[in-house]
């Protein structure tokens, strides 16, 4: 049995705290596993009333060890809350989302929490209060001495798993980035977390080029030719089953996506597109590669529609799931 | 009443011939406008025989001009064809593509066809008969007189239709080809085209920015600041109704879908990855900008799969239906 996940809230003023308490209502036909709240003992309840949901709520000095404190009320641990004033971030808000960002990350990492799951945050707002990183995954792969680098960024949906190996940077900058080592590097990280976390014993890796058609035998770019398939056989060599470069308008319709298990896209956009197209409402951020197991709701804060009652928690229970069907299996090898 | 429309074969290796005999068959339960095919008058028959279909032909010698002649059997006009061999592309093969684009552009650019469907080809086939253009949609262009560049694709599905600014060029290059005169030109054109020949009066144009996050102001690139603002700016002091720069990756999410009627994507990948995506089987390729309507299934000659009963009709059928209404709401104005 793996021990609760540990949730940040995420900035109090999105959609975090209302769909962490929808999570926490439909605990049951989800079939999630236990969790427990990082601070916003306060804010949670209060989200949930603003959905017409009502429970108990338990505070706890440390990380719950059982399911049977999560099956009595939502638990909390850390005594850091604040008002619920959603749509309306400021520096309380800021403030709060970090201090429960910073204590669900120090409870996995110390493995008094059997995952972590974040919560949206506005990097905006966290900046005004002292964070410093790009992005929580940046945060989270330093708190586990991992170099940024290599924490690899999967999205995971319904219809589609895909890794970009470039992420926030402009455009113009991704042909500069791409290295033989970067592709073969993230790669392998991709393909050790996919048989260790998910299970795959052998992940069928689909590659996209970076140029249309994936660049038709150099007529446009020549990223393929002299960076991607020399990586690709590289990988292949090792004995991983990397395939490509595949044009990448096709590799994502229908009929091809059944032949991999995840996608490896160039750069944000070619991975995000077809993933927020496909399974917006469902989409899971999963950071590879960590020593710890990382999940997020793969959307963002939403302030304009927090407290509204209409905030999907589709992806966060996916999130959520995902982070203890992960954990779960780390706990059995 | 328009006339009926004019289909090129595409390479007759490819699937175009069997698609083509396959929308013969449904024309009735699919209610497609009446239409000819431009040589091939044995390649077709045969293609039909491999998918259990026998229907009878009727040879023209110049373009039919009632719905009468292609109930009675599928016309065709021009005497050139080949024989069937599904898969092996050759220069016979080659060369009836290109005779068969040239007569039905022809017969369309004249007006004795309602309007041109374009089988798919293979450019570099093409290019071994003397073809020298990059694609089917120069050559149309050029045939009616039009600059290249005032040729704009349109990808359409049931789902969505996307618009590249550029389309075939290595992605490091499209930095530096968006312009603001470039996307006020081509936005332009997508702008009349939508109202003429779809019929809605004020088109919805919502565009997409180049970087993550539309750039997040300024912080991964400029693009967004320097060019397609100012570009938006000056269409909408004109009246046309075009939003953004939008994050390209949720733009394209269902629940943002339907506030629009067209995305401008900025480089081709950007455009094609979500329609192939959400709607590979139906998605038509329509050239905006041109005196004639043009359409064409939005997938390849597909050799791998030609002549094996299975290549999906459905994008040759959603290719002649739009070109059919497209003409139609011409002939009313």
């Amino acid at each position: 049995m793996i021990r609760p996940l540990a949730v940040s809230l995420g900035d109090p003023a999105g959609v975090g705290p209302e769909l962490i308490a929808e999570a926490y209502v439909r605990r049951n036909e989800e079939r999630l596993p236990p969790f427990f709240v990082c601070g916003g003992f306060g804010t949670v309840p209060e989200a949930a009333q603003k959905r017409g949901h009502s429970f108990p709520v338990v505070f706890l000095d440390r990380p719950p060890t059982a399911r049977e404190d999560f099956q009595h009320g939502l638990p909390f641990v850390g005594d850091m809350s604040a008002g619920y004033h959603p749509g309306v971030p400021d520096e309380t808000s800021g403030w709060l989302a970090l201090e429960s960002l910073k204590l669900a990350t120090r409870l996995a990492v110390d493995g008094s929490a059997g995952a972590l799951v974040t919560g949206p945050i506005a990097k905006a707002e966290l900046a005004k209060v002292g964070f410093d990183f790009p992005g929580q995954t940046e945060f989270v792969a330093d708190a586990c001495g991992v170099p940024a680098d290599d924490a690899v960024m999967m999205l995971a949906g319904p219809q589609l798993r895909a890794v970009p190996m470039t992420v926030h940077c402009a455009l113009a900058e991704v042909p500069g980035l791409l290295t033989i080592e970067l592709i073969c590097r993230r790669i392998r990280i991709v393909d050790a977390a996919i048989r260790r976390d998910l299970g795959i014993a052998s992940p069928r890796i689909a590659v996209c080029g970076l140029n249309p058609h994936a660049g038709e035998k150099g007529r446009m770019g020549r990223e393929e030719i002299e960076i991607i398939k020399p990586a690709l056989a590289a990988l292949r060599a090792d004995g991983i089953d990397a395939t490509g470069p595949h044009p990448a308008d096709t590799l994502f319709a229908p009929h091809l996506r059944p032949t991999y298990d995840v996608a490896i896209a160039m750069y944000h956009d070619q991975a995000l597109i077809p993933i927020k197209a496909l399974d917006f409402d469902q989409g899971v951020n999963v950071t590879l590669g960590l020593p710890i197991v990382r999940t997020s709701p793969d959307h963002g804060t939403a302030f304009d529609i927090a407290g509204k009652g209409i905030a999907d928690p589709g992806a966060m229970i996916a999130a959520i799931r995902m982070a203890g069907e992960m954990a779960a299996r780390r706990a059995k090898r």
